[in-house]
């Protein structure tokens, strides 16, 4: 079955990261993958929430959406005055998939706050901020010494894409039009140790077996394994210091 | 390794749903699972959201806990002025898994919406309430005649489980206190034809590999299967109309 | 004039109080009123408001229906992100009626927080939380170890009952059918020792003159006086320390 | 005893009631007991809500209190965010007392709305606001012309007064240093048939007695029928249409 | 081109200033023009907010509107749970206006608070705001012994007025009908010196000229140094302390 | 004196207009003032708020910062539940801005939303703001057949620029870094014809002199022009249908 835009099943759409977007904060990226586009900042604040105080530190991620992301405008969040379900979810995703990778304690007591705001939004906006933000962050550790640090934060990266069955077809990296039309939908963050962090698979009409999860977990391995190397490259070759 | 209760790992905690619960709703299950106590409420409306005008019915659902369910006192969101991001991504997942099992053409031009209170909390509470909620969904259908719809809006039966692994061990229906140390937890959501409708999974602190995370969904399927079988028996013995 | 289930005008609907209705909060009680179930639970915390520092203890009330108590479904406060001028007006009675027969001096720098939340809603809401909070208040000051607290940190019991006159019959302890008929309705709030702690009379259609208000008045006394014998059955025969 | 101003127990601060006060209000009266200053404005609109149509005509009330009204500054409520409990408990009183009194259905399907802005604070607030809004709500029939109204909707007056007990002693029309000392304290609210639309009694130390209720109450039906006469002089001696 | 009032189009409204309006504030206005009456509250606590810690005294304002103010009620911001844009902009305004005239490191660290509340509105409130707010704020300053400021925190005086071309005519200080109908408008705020603290002009329709600009802002000039006057002669002949 | 860039007191900062920045929305350009970064999106929607029905159509704009936008980041306005007072006085200005020169008759029964959000800020954005979205709205009435309208709805360009007096030299195009050190600061919004929609002068420290406003608004109207070329420029030289 041929994809609208003529991609193989397992395809990732064209893939560019650029680091250091912005010029004032510790360490961005913006992340494009075909028309999805979120920009990923990462800020350092040399103070823990109190209920981190004494425990080393501490990660968390907002997720925003500008209005005419969209193919049609939404609402924007601050006039609404909340939040939306779905943008909680996803920066809940965002934040625990980051954690997974960061060591906390050797980070120190401070806060590092990952925001990634989508500019134009095209499907996988949660994976692509996922991925992004992770360039972020190490660009972020970068900005201070390696001494400030008792050892590099890092455990290992982290990536993430969707999949889905679209007409029966598992497919690589669904845009709005495929995933508004997908039977099952899967995000899988996966670490550089081709371990899971989050899997989190929907049937979104028909209930899906065990077979069909299997498959698409690993369409999805195959495609994070490139993201890695494209989160490498945009990172000078090393997740280490510079 | 033994659990705090004594429980087999691949034990279910005591379980005990109580149908018609409330007098007064159109459906209505109390759910027990060892302390945790989730009362759930299925109201029938005639009219539906106007995004779903003339698209057949719908189902949504609501969380919530109340303060003094916990084991120290957590503030009401009624008074902080908004539902936490917890509660907000849990509902969610409620509405998803039932929307799963029901026939929203079947069921007609109505709203179906599942309140799911938690009354004691100790653990397992989300897939408690979509456990619950299916009972009290079918009580509800069942208090229209059944010529009121086109066909029994019913596709299957859905019930969860959480599955987690505690100190290596793969382990069923975790209370807080596993919960809290788990390495890593999932929540299954499956129908009755042995589909799954949702499969979250989550390292808390390793990563895991593809071996654990079949292992765990094993677990989930033997548990989940008898928990089809208990609220068969509150059902009466069937899904459909009395 | 006969009642729609048979009582006579004096006769209170069947009540029940269980004790100890949650296994995790310092004390609490289950009461039920005909139809109407409210659960109450009462919390110490060790701090105190900061208006409260160095004045002894604190106690303040929380009231909450759940959207399914009622015949048909409300929003949820949570959900429309305020509590309601009748919860309000209820949480702050409730609050007021309790500090009536607590010694917050001997109660020592501490906070008890009284959350009634209406599992099932048939009238007579706000005093069979007040009366059963009462109840939960005791546990959980039995909870702390007696020599904790200056002196035992109640002066008397308190209970509460409403009475109304429906088509020209002074009637206690309305249901919602019968409040939402009563020309006159009263909301009587008495300690043990035979005073008042509130009188809230409303005319609802016609105002009414005082010869009635203080039928009425009689009336609730002699109901609150039973609901004194069920509280200290309840308690096991007493208000002190066990 | 002697009152700080030298007024006997049963004499009212000197009261003084501006009618028509603004220029552009429907009906409008600045009400004045002592310091304690109320701004009551009745606006009148040629609709009803939702939950009245073809019901007959609405009454709503508003209180709210300027930030330095008081002696020294309170938070301005549209900058917290929302009413305060005692906001509300106050607006639900004036409104049911004026509902009390006008004949809804007379009055034809439009809303009367009563703001009540507390310009100075200095105690009975609640019972100023009530006896000032009655008289700002006649002035508002009267800008319609008599033949709008299928009868002139007013069943008789209302006006409200607050007692309490200080020191042993029954008093009337408490200022604010008097009210924070009264052991007991009533708010009155009576129509000019002499019958009652609110009894509010609140022990704020110890619970009172039934001779004390009925003792202060007399008291308060002494000070009302004095607010009876002077409503009348501020109306120029008719509560009927110019 | 006549004015609805007969006034000369260089004259201002009826202006009266009413200091010390309130019995329990450190200082007051009433200010009226024509039919805009503001009440100007001003109120000093002995603290500062967190950010001017250590760098000597803060000034800051709140505006409101009582919902009658208007020709036809207006929302109570309290009720609709925030303040809206024109309120924003105003008190900013008024807050910006004052801190210019005001000498923050003389008056210490305690924070002055401006409360211009609009009693009645036509036109012209926020700049009767800001010149009855500098009155309030010298008699607030009164309050105090002149010796507890280094100096006295006054630089100069401030006023504001507002003008507008109507017609093609400018005219100096616009009711609503004529704010309604103005092509241009403009809000000058000038002090003593004949200095600007702020111009703010906005064209309502067809864009202005350079030319058009000049002419308003003189005709604004006139109209402030009769204000200044009026300041003077309601603080009894000085700014300075009494 | 030497600017911090080396550029000559009347001089922009490098200005760079991308037309089209985005692929879903109407109208878009993203504009850059040195450091400053400007998304603006131009949505139509085939319908009007109810305020406007049957008077034609309808322009409104809404502005937002990144929380990363700035040097440290700042809290994201859909957390904290509401929009900030900068944010709403700047998002109003840029609607009366672009309300000055669309003609609503001739756009139709529509509503243009412009959406101004700041990737990056180094001072001014609001102007920066009006710049773009002259662009955006141009591009978004391009969406449409020109038939779509009984005429073409604009009637002339806009653009803003700010500029102060630093050190006593006034300056153009302020840099975050400036402004913050400027005496005064004017924000002019100028129509291509040379007249002014708004001119806004704020004194930061002393108030300034009518000389000194006259020569920061000749000033302002140098950079203006260059906005102009600018505009038309990324237009392909015409502000009119393609």
């Amino acid at each position: 079955m041929a994809r609208a835009d003529g991609r193989a099943p397992d395809a990732l759409r064209p893939v560019r990261i650029t680091p250091n977007f912005l010029e004032q904060a510790e360490g961005s990226a913006l992340i494009v993958f075909g028309r999805t586009r979120v920009l990923c900042a990462a800020s350092i604040e040399e103070r823990v929430p109190p209920f981190r105080a004494g425990k080393g530190g501490w990660l968390t991620a907002e997720y925003g959406m500008l209005p005419r992301a969209t193919n049609t405008r939404s609402a924007r969040e601050a006039v609404t005055g909340k939040q939306g379900g779905r943008t909680v979810e996803i920066q809940r995703l965002i934040g625990r998939s980051l954690r997974a990778v960061v060591d906390l304690a050797a980070f120190g007591e401070r806060t590092l706050t990952l925001d990634c705001d989508v500019i134009q939004a095209d499907g996988g906006t949660r994976t692509a901020s996922i991925t992004g933000a992770f360039v972020a962050a190490v660009l972020a550790f970068r900005s201070l010494p390696a001494s400030s640090f008792v050892a590099w934060p890092l455990r290992e990266a982290v990536a993430a894409v969707s999949v889905g069955i679209i007409d029966g077809t598992p497919m690589l990296d669904l845009p709005y039009e495929e995933d508004s039309r997908a039977e099952v939908d899967f995000n899988v963050v996966m670490t550089s140790s081709g371990r899971f962090v989050e899997l989190q698979g929907t049937a979104e009409g028909e209930p899906f077996g065990r077979a069909a999860a299997n498959q698409l977990i690993d369409l999805a391995e195959g495609g994070i394994r490139r993201l890695f190397a494209l989160q490498l490259e945009a990172l000078g070759g090393s997740y280490g210091p510079m």
